[in-house]
Order: structure tokens, then C-alpha cells, then sequence
């Protein structure tokens, strides 16, 4: 097997538990990365020669290697034992099967996601090193779950920036256009074909959860709304109207198709159209809420762009904030890896600050145990979620 | 009215939206601060002579001023206020009204506690400025709550620190030793008189609450159990078995009366001892639980203590997993304000390695709604606790 021999130093990160090779951590006089095939196993070393582990690598990411095992190999029955133990992990943790089975680095399978919806499976791939196992993954996943269809999306930007072909299939089974799957109890249908993603975003679920307890006869603004995650929710947890607001006009028909398979379209209203533009003309109608949910895409994808990013959620907070009533509930969530649970607090408290209203914030959350932090990668922990209460 | 004038640049914080004023920001040849009584009240004002607000002051402390109000004056009309406003706040995020009714500078009245047991409420005041008041909060609290009796335990060490003298006694109606209440639906009695700080620890409420759902049949380790937050709430949820430690036999005694309340006394073991001695005990014996709740006291009370304090987080953290059965939750706590989320997942993380364990984080709570997080000041934020899954 290839090995990749570190620089002085670069194995601390490794040692302390973390997965990820950086290209300009690699000795590349001694090892080199051109020529080494994407996808390929390779042993990884350091300086002084000593074994670190075994891992996938591709010499034209930044991420040139990740870490499959501590040992000299990594097979076949490694990665059956690990989504055996991933579903073992769900199952102890979650009364019904609808939850993320495999969450990536977290359940030690680099480029792998698995949602569960019920009887169907979506399965990501974003790695050439993963993509020699998805037919492993899959067998595995056929005896482990016994499902009635898995459906392949690999159509994600993630495999685009990797060089990876686009593909969109089903590969087991059948998987209709939507699948039935329920969150905090609430019966719903996810878009998986031609949704986002996997055609879920089941990491908000406890904050929902948080959220479902509040919404009272409140009328809700959820903006953003893609499927109805919220403002489905909201409406089931007996709010008296939800307005969900997106810019696709097919994520708010699956809205609409979730309201109705709950029998509460009558409390729900659809607004196509941007975010800012929907904000900016209601703030100008004098429109009110209760409860808004700001849960918008990652503004922050890479890490240059935090300065831009930063600003945007500074004002979105603030125009989110003005149509809320006296005495509302902002949730003020962000996706982004690179912004800091300190620096959303900051825009709520600046937000507040300048609209001259009391903020205090009854409850901060991350992501649900399907999407498990790892503690020695901080990059696993990307979601915020902050419950906050405006005099 | 006396005035303080701000070094230059030393309103930053307060523009921000802080409370606090320190010893060193104050201007003190142009307004010293000796001579001024504690207690009384002062404008700030900045370098320039712009008016701040007006604060409580205490010259003998090193944070010398706190922020009461934005205008020149303050006045028992705004204690009145602000003590509805907390309660409203309470009654629309809370079904019964067992909770932390007012949380000092989160809820604008700065030194002030009250703890709300049902019919019974809890009263600590911890500075000059609001020991003037004493009197008026007393009786708004009878007018807005018509509680069945007001005691006030204000023998708390953070008056000791002010100078201020050490007081428990019943000022309103009747309190009884052990005072009913519940917490995520279970019915528990409060010992008030005699119990740490207001008698109960609300804060943790939510993170309880996330608990619960996974103890089912579970054999829960409830370290510094104090009266059974945990551990009772856990054997009302379906645990086998919960064994309570505590130093004291008192706390312990507790937890009994709170088991017996709830008729499961044959399910429930204390231990009286040091939780290290008795961890130390536990491990030699080859003990093992399912579930273990970790929630010490802050062993960071002071910034100084910050670098001895992480070592015995880690230390008890590892101490604490060599019990923990396989594919078991521990839930690691902390209370210290000084000690960062961050570096509680080190001490999971580090003790996880070294024992050769897989750890993954299902969840990350906070301090319930009932203490809510000021934006702008950091120090309302104090409480974490990680649920840690381990393989």
C-alpha cells in the first residue's frame, strides 16, 4: 500500500482524535501526492515513520486524506461493522425510524450520509475512497434495514468539487416521488427524487421539537421554508397559521402537499419569492407574527466569505425582527460551519440593540443525536439554533 | 445625584448592551469612588460627559457599578415593572409555575433572585443596590403572584463577599420545609430552608428533560446528587435503578422524601461520600451503569482557578466513563462560567481516548428558558452539559 509520510508536527491533530489530512501537512519530498489515484488507500505515517492509520486519498483536495482506521488496513467488514453499529446507535436513541443512519466522520464512514425514511433510504456518496464501498454500503444496508427501496443522490455539489460524476438513481427497491417518514410525532412526506439534499433536513429536529412547545395559537412566519420543517410542524403543534415563504415555488407545493396530508391546509399560506424581497415588502405592509423562524441556507459556505456572510445575518436578523410582534419568538438559526454560536448571538444582540427592544434568549440548540458531534471534530458541529424572546 | 465618569473608550461594553462597570473603567480622579455608599445610586457618564444611565454603586467591589437604566433615573415604578415583565415572560413559555421567576441582569434587576415553588416563592438579594428594594419586591410578588408564604434566603456567600449580613427568614405567610413543585411533569418537594442556594437547581430543567427520554430501564449513576434532580426524574421515566451520591447526608435524605413522593423508594440507593472516593470505590468494584450524570459543582469559581479546575474536569470525566457500560450515556455538566462548552468536549474527548473509547455528542444543552441569556453579557450563559454516547 501508498504511503503519505507527514511534516514535523502534523500528526497532533490526528493523534488527538481528528480525521483530516491537509495537503501542505504532507512531506511531499518524501511522499507524494501527484500520481496517487482518487480514491486509493493509503498508509499514513509520521515523520519519524511511525503508523498512524489508514486512509482515502485525493491529491487534488485541500483535504488530501482521511482517516478510515487506526491500524494497517481498512476492508470490506469495516465498513459493514460500522453501519451495523451506526443503526444500533439510532435505534437506541429514536422511538420510530425516520433519522440521518449515517452521519459521515461522526460514524467513522468519511463520505457517507444514509437517511432513513422509514421503509426508503436516500445514500450519499462524496468521496471516491467511499465510492468503491457503496455497493458494500448497500448490500449492508438491504440486510441490516430490509428496506423497501434505497435511492441513490448523488447529484450534490460536494461530488462536483471532487470530480465525481452526478447521479441520481434508484438502486433498490422502489422509492416513489415521496416517501412517508414522521418528525416530533408528526406524520409527513419528504421530496426525496428532487427535494434538496437527501430531501430532508432532519438535523433542526430537536430544535423544532423546542419550538413545536410555543407555538400556541401563534401565528408563525417561517421563511425559508423549503418543505414545511417548521411551518408544518408549527401548524400541527396548534398554531393558528403558518406562512411559509421560499423561493421555489416547488418546495412550498410540498408545503402545501404536507399541510394537507396533516389536514390543516386551511391555517397554511405560501409566499413565493426571495427572503429579503418577501421581509422587506411585509415590513412595508406593517405585517405582524408571533413567531418568525429564520432558518436560512449557509451564508458562510466557505471561510473567506465570513465577513460577507457575517454582515448578511446581521441584516436579516434585524429586517426578520422588525415584523415581529410584542413579546415574539424569533428563532434565529444558521447552518454555516465557519459562523460561531457567539457570533449569532451578536447578531440578535446588535439586531435588538439597534431596533431598540429587549432580546433574552430562552434556549440554544445544535443538531439531533442522529447527526452525533464528533468531540475531536469540531467541523461535525455546524448547527445553531437560538430561541429568543423580544419584549 | 453622584456621578461616575468612564475612562475613554470604557462605554464600549456598555453601548453593547452590558450592565457592568469595573473599578478600573472609572475615571476616578474626576469622580473618585471612595466616599460613595454602597448601594446608592450614580449617573454614568462617558469620558465626554454623555449620560449612560444610572447604576447601583459599590465601590468596595471590583465590579464597582451595574446598570440599571438607560436614563437618569430609577425608580421602585421600574422595579415594579420590570418584575411583571419577568413574570409574564415566565407564564408564556411555562405550563406550571415552578420556575426561575426572576434571573437578576437577564431580566433588568440586577442582585435579584426569586425562585417560584407553586404557591411559594424564594427571595435572594445579593447587592446594596437591590437590598433597598428588598421591601418593594416583596409586595409586588404578593400582589402579582398571591403567593401562600415569601421566604427570604439571603445567607448566600455572595452577600458575605458584599458586606452584607447574612439572612434566612420567612417574610410573607408560611413556608414549609419541604415545598411542592414539579419539573418536567414530575412532582417533587423543594427543601428551601435548609437546601443549597434557593433550594433547588431549575437550571438544569431541559437538559433533565432530554434525559428522560433515554432512561427507560436503564441503571442510572446520579453523582452529586444534591435532592434528585436527575436521578428521580430518571426512575419516573421508566430507570431500573438510580444510585444518588452525595457528600451530604442531608442532600441524600432528600432524594429519599422525593422518591417516597413518588412511590419508588425500592428503586432508588444513596450513597453517602466524596464523588471521587467513591467513583475511586466504584471502579475497583467493576461497577458499571448505564446512564451516569456528571454535574459537579463549578470547580472553576474563579477565572485563577481556571488551569486546576479543567485538570479535575478531565480527571473526573475519565474517572466517571470506566463505569459507564458499553454503547452508555454519560451526561457530563458544568456550571462554571469560566469554563467554555469547548473545553468540556476536550475533557469528554481526551478521557474518551485515553480509555480507547468511540465518544459521539447526541446532544448539547443549556440553562432552561426560565434563566435566560442576556445577549449582551456573557456571564448569564454559565450552564452545559453534553450527552455523550460511548461505544
Amino acid at each position: 500500500m501508498a504511503e503519505l509520510i507527514l511534516n514535523r508536527g502534523a500528526e497532533r491533530r490526528l493523534k488527538r482524535g481528528h480525521l483530516w489530512i491537509y495537503s501542505n501537512e504532507v512531506d511531499t519530498k518524501r511522499s507524494p501526492l501527484k500520481g496517487m489515484a482518487p480514491g486509493s488507500q493509503c498508509q499514513i505515517r509520521d515523520s519519524q515513520g511511525k503508523l498512524l492509520g489508514t486512509a482515502f486519498v485525493n491529491p487534488s483536495q485541500l483535504i488530501c486524506a482521511r482517516l478510515l482506521s487506526r491500524k494497517d488496513s481498512f476492508t470490506e467488514v469495516d465498513v459493514s461493522e460500522r453501519l451495523l453499529s451506526a443503526l444500533k446507535q439510532r435505534q437506541r436513541y429514536f422511538d420510530h425510524p425516520s433519522y440521518r443512519l449515517v452521519y459521515g466522520d461522526s460514524d467513522a464512514l468519511p463520505g457517507l450520509v444514509v437517511d432513513r425514511f422509514g421503509d426508503h433510504l436516500v445514500v450519499q456518496v462524496s468521496n471516491w475512497g467511499m465510492d468503491q464501498y457503496q455497493q458494500v454500503v448497500v448490500d449492508k444496508l438491504i440486510e441490516l434495514v430490509q428496506p423497501k427501496g434505497i435511492l441513490l443522490r448523488n447529484d450534490h455539489q460536494g461530488r462536483a468539487i471532487e470530480g465525481m460524476p452526478l447521479v441520481n438513481e434508484v438502486v433498490y427497491g422502489e422509492v416513489p416521488e415521496l416517501v412517508p417518514f414522521e418528525e416530533n410525532g408528526v406524520p409527513l412526506l419528504a421530496p426525496v427524487h428532487q427535494g434538496q439534499k437527501t430531501g430532508w433536513f432532519y438535523d433542526h429536529r430537536e430544535n423544532r421539537r423546542q419550538l413545536n412547545r410555543w407555538v400556541q395559537e401563534k401565528r408563525v412566519l417561517d421563511l425559508f421554508s423549503y418543505a414545511g420543517g417548521w411551518g408544518i410542524q408549527a401548524l400541527a403543534n396548534g398554531a393558528s397559521s403558518a406562512v411559509c415563504v421560499d423561493a421555489s415555488q416547488q418546495a412550498l407545493d410540498w408545503c402545501k402537499v404536507n399541510a394537507e396530508h396533516n389536514n390543516f391546509s386551511d391555517r397554511l399560506t405560501s409566499v413565493q419569492g426571495k427572503a429579503l424581497d418577501v421581509l422587506k415588502a411585509m415590513v412595508s405592509e406593517k405585517e405582524r407574527f408571533d413567531v418568525i423562524v429564520l432558518d436560512p441556507p449557509a451564508f458562510i459556505k466557505r471561510r473567506k466569505d465570513h465577513k460577507a456572510g457575517l454582515a448578511a445575518y446581521h441584516h436579516i436578523n434585524e429586517l426578520a425582527m422588525r415584523l415581529l410582534s410584542r413579546d415574539g419568538l424569533l428563532v434565529s438559526a444558521s447552518c454555516s460551519m465557519h459562523l460561531q454560536s457567539d457570533e449569532l448571538v451578536d447578531c440578535v444582540r446588535g439586531a435588538a440593540h439597534r431596533l431598540g427592544r429587549r432580546a433574552s434568549i430562552l434556549a440554544s440548540g445544535g443538531q439531533g443525536a442522529d447527526h452525533p458531534v464528533h468531540p475531536a471534530i469540531p467541523e461535525t458541529n455546524y448547527l445553531k439554533a437560538h430561541f429568543v424572546h423580544l419584549g
